[in-house]
């Protein structure tokens, strides 16, 4: 049960994101594809498409962590630089794919759309493909970083692609139940279990819904029994707090 | 209009956003938010409520940034962190703030719900207090650090108390607009408008919605005269390409 945790940083790029006119959600899909193949997702960063700031964030994470995924900028416009980012970042030149370049080619077009477009095939030296199952162009990766589309859609398929070709470390499970009654109600409870269990991690999440206060008590770790002692404990904290466990869930 | 920007990097804290459990708002809202009052959002991350984590991004955070707005981990149970890690990370001490306390102690509860409610009471030595318009326990600021709760509603009511109380530099304005065609077909234009108006930064957003490729065209700056230009031309790029230029927004 001592196997290593496998962990990943996701790089959002993008300034649309920073400015709030799109709200990402590609990072929840990343957490919670790559927390089902056990790797866990353990920081994200949003930064704006500028290179030094793309450079920096990404020779940072991908040192501390297992693997980086980042999404956003790969794209035939003047502002996708994220391609060029990652070969300054490894210190590498850019080259053609002619795997990409075959793909870019099968739709035909005026030279000057197509010489756009041929900016997509241009990968850091050293970088291997990564499909594209919407049938577009690849993403790639190079060591331990994988870069991705940032459109929603074709960022899953090329991260769908990506199964059962990571290393893995142990899957985190979870039990969670909740209760409609403040925090404070049962935070000494909680604290205590806590203390008990320090292989799994519970979290108490407060919430306002139909007009009552209640909490979300979510339990993680590896160690399913752990898991399952934990939330009898917890279960019974919420009795003895004069409340009903309600919406018991695993997985 | 040669005014400082005003910058801000957005802190979320929370295992649960990591673990993909909670799709995070906070940020969109706290972009969109801060433009409006002239400050600009730089950066967000996203960290979990690791103790070394937040101490380490905070004090990077604080330095680079004019503002550091954090969300999650300010309340009454043992996974609530933040609080603790911010006086660390300033090397001051906890402090127990009276007007906190009081609005506590409005509610009553038995004493060791009491007591886990006073923990929310505790501030790093040196802030002030966020106003929380939601009736509970407050947020505080110390120097250029804003910390607040987690809760979407709570957050929100937070950051709407700090209009006004802030500095700000220009707001930066946008024009959109949307053309249902590829990228590539209008990229090498794009690219010629950018470099005319280095000043405004023109995005490009493919999508893909009713059967139909698209983009939207987003351009972002202080001036609104250039603007202005940069739209023109950029409508005029869509004409030459073949299409028409549609849902043109200002803002």
């Amino acid at each position: 049960m001592n196997q290593r945790a496998v962990t990943a940083c996701v790089l959002v790029i993008g300034n649309e994101i920073l400015s709030g006119r799109t709200q990402d959600t590609n990072l929840n899909h990343i957490a919670v594809t790559l927390g089902g193949w056990g790797i866990q997702v353990r920081e994200a960063r949003v930064i704006p498409d500028v290179e030094e700031d793309i450079v920096v964030a990404v020779n940072e994470a991908r040192a501390r962590f297992d693997y980086l995924f980042t999404t956003g900028g790969i794209g035939p416009t003047h502002d996708d630089i994220t391609t060029d980012c990652i070969a300054t970042a490894f210190g590498v030149d850019l080259v053609e794919s002619k795997e990409i370049a075959a793909i870019i080619r099968q739709r035909s077009a005026p030279p000057p759309v197509m010489e756009a477009r041929m900016r997509m095939a241009r990968i850091p030296h050293g970088a291997t493909l990564i499909d594209n199952p919407t049938g577009g162009p690849q993403g790639f990766r190079i060591e331990n970083v994988f870069v991705m589309a940032g459109i929603p859609t074709v960022m899953r398929a090329m991260l769908s692609s990506l199964e059962g070709k990571l290393k893995s470390g142990p899957v985190v499970r979870f039990r969670s139940v909740t209760a409609y009654l403040g925090e404070s109600q049962i935070a000494a409870a909680l604290g205590t279990i806590q203390l008990d269990h320090p292989e799994i991690d519970l979290g108490s999440y407060p919430f306002f819904k139909n007009d009552r206060y209640g909490t979300s008590l979510v339990m993680r770790g590896i160690d399913e029994s752990a898991l399952e002692t934990m939330l009898e404990e917890v279960k019974a904290a919420i009795v003895a707090a004069g409340e009903v466990p309600e919406d018991i869930k695993a997985g």
